[in-house]
């Protein structure tokens, strides 16, 4: 067994790599090459969370699990309060092939989808960029963003505005001038928008999105968690990373529970990528991509991991 | 983390070690300290099946996963065909704090199981084995019952004559003579029968069986599995180690859906080990064990071999 550790994660893998083996599993997936087993979600008390997300990719010959959990009292020991490992296993044999630190990969994985749905479904012309949400994860969603579209400003907004910062210094190491400003600001300037909280309730209205507005909604992954106004897919076009998550835990579920659309109204982004399914198709469309997060995604960003050790001999083969 | 691999857990994990570790967990599950997370079971295709049985055991301090998996086409490339690995993680933290190697930890979990029931169900006198399967397991099941009964003899049964001598070797092994039976003379000679076979059809019959026996049914684990006929349900008091996989995809299921027995007519073992349901009840009682194989087992035994290798010093830790 190859084990490539949490720190070696950040010279091995790269926003560019992710991009790639995330949207090569999206495409795996649209073609049923691949799919992700039931998601395993536990509370186990005191807020703390434990789960499993897992698939199998036949064209990408990957068979592993992602085991995550959500720590909270972590921080105040040192240690973070996220803590991921992904297991892969070869698909032939079911023997364990790799442990790798999952944490930096979830962050990378989590950038890249909604970088995909930037570059495959925003205009062409997108300009400003918005960005909703300045935790940990904003600053890796801002700078896939910046990898996809020319963008000349970002604007921000969150909850915490004391948090507005990390937009402001992240917009800075990307040379781009930051904006704070009201969510219906924000409506007004920005081609895309980046969600990316873990809010229960919306922030983002209908009223305040114009024609035009690519929407990336990134935080919603949990039954009851909302980022965006229901009605604002009622009158967008909605894709996701996997609609089986995206209507039961996923920004889409509100609408479908109002039923405001229909299953049937969501596009995998894989068949976009696979050119089976149109993604914009006027500049005054509102598309808004649905990331809810799949296991498939984590198995492709650690096989980057692998890879990449193998070749730099950087990995350490363990005996089982 | 610390690695214990599969060659280790033979020196590093009795019989006697698994009957205990998954005793109290038994236990703490019918206290509802420990609870077992949803099963992920996939068929991969070609006869492959892969997934995960997860849980937290807080009285245990114990939060892990077992990978395992079945392919067919190993034992022909010289692997073995089941492939398991277990994942411990700190429940506080949910850092990684092992990988044992799982092959060996399910088989003796499993045979500690129906030992368990045999130790807590059978009447004080058997004095007759009755096994129904010559597979690799049945060898580890024969020897965990010869544990708790002073069994004078065993016979036995199984679909494929030609594997008898299986049993026969694993009988003298315990000292201990073996006759090849019809399941009619079986049911006419044992007192606690074992069965442990893939089975879709009921080998074992509501007339062979006479008043007083004890049944361990180790081998249905999956919707469509059956080993014995539903009505022996009806007659017998019946238990089991988890009563939601029991009626779902244990023995039971069967009698459950012909509506002979319900699932408050179940009783979780780990009450009868608590003391507060109670056991066998007469000389003449049926009682049959539903043995599903929970997460938590694995769990329980793989920190069996952690806690050992750590004693002795032969546990390897690895940097993540």
């Amino acid at each position: 067994m190859l084990v490539v550790p949490e720190a070696l994660i950040a010279d091995l893998v790269s926003a560019e790599d992710a991009f790639a083996a995330v949207e090569a599993t999206f495409a795996a997936m649209a073609r049923e090459d691949a799919y992700n087993f039931p998601v395993v979600r536990e509370a186990l008390g005191e807020g703390r969370q434990y789960g499993f997300k897992s698939g199998l990719d036949r064209a990408g010959h990957l068979l592993g699990v992602k085991s995550g959990g959500y720590f909270p009292g972590n921080a105040d020991r040192g240690i973070p309060n996220h803590q991921s490992t992904v297991f892969l296993f070869d698909p032939d044999s079911g023997q364990l092939k790799a442990l790798v630190g999952g944490n930096l990969l979830t962050a990378l994985r989590t950038a890249a989808a909604s970088a995909i749905s930037i570059d495959r479904l925003a205009r062409a012309d997108a300009r400003v960029l918005g960005m909703v949400g300045a935790g940990h994860q904003s600053a890796f969603q801002m700078r896939a963003a910046a990898r996809v579209r020319k963008f000349d400003k970002v604007v921000g907004w969150n909850y915490h505005p004391e948090m507005l910062p990390r937009l402001a210094e992240t917009a800075a190491e990307l040379g781009l001038p930051f904006e704070a400003v009201s969510l219906e600001e924000m409506g007004a300037q920005a081609d895309v928008i980046v969600t990316i909280t873990s809010s229960n309730a919306p922030s983002v209205m209908d009223a305040h999105i114009r024609p035009g507005t690519h929407l990336a909604c990134m935080g919603t992954d949990t039954k009851g968690k909302q980022e965006v106004e229901a009605a604002i897919l009622a009158r967008a076009r909605v894709f996701t990373d996997e609609v089986a998550q995206s209507v039961s835990i996923g920004e889409a579920q509100h609408a479908i529970a109002q039923g405001l659309i229909a299953e049937g109204d969501i596009t995998p982004i894989g068949a976009v990528i696979n050119g089976t399914a149109p993604g914009r198709q006027s500049d005054d469309d509102i598309t808004l991509f649905d990331g809810t997060g799949v296991g498939l995604q984590d198995l492709a960003a650690a096989d980057v991991a692998v890879r990449r050790a193998v070749e730099r001999g950087m990995a350490s083969d363990v005996a089982l």
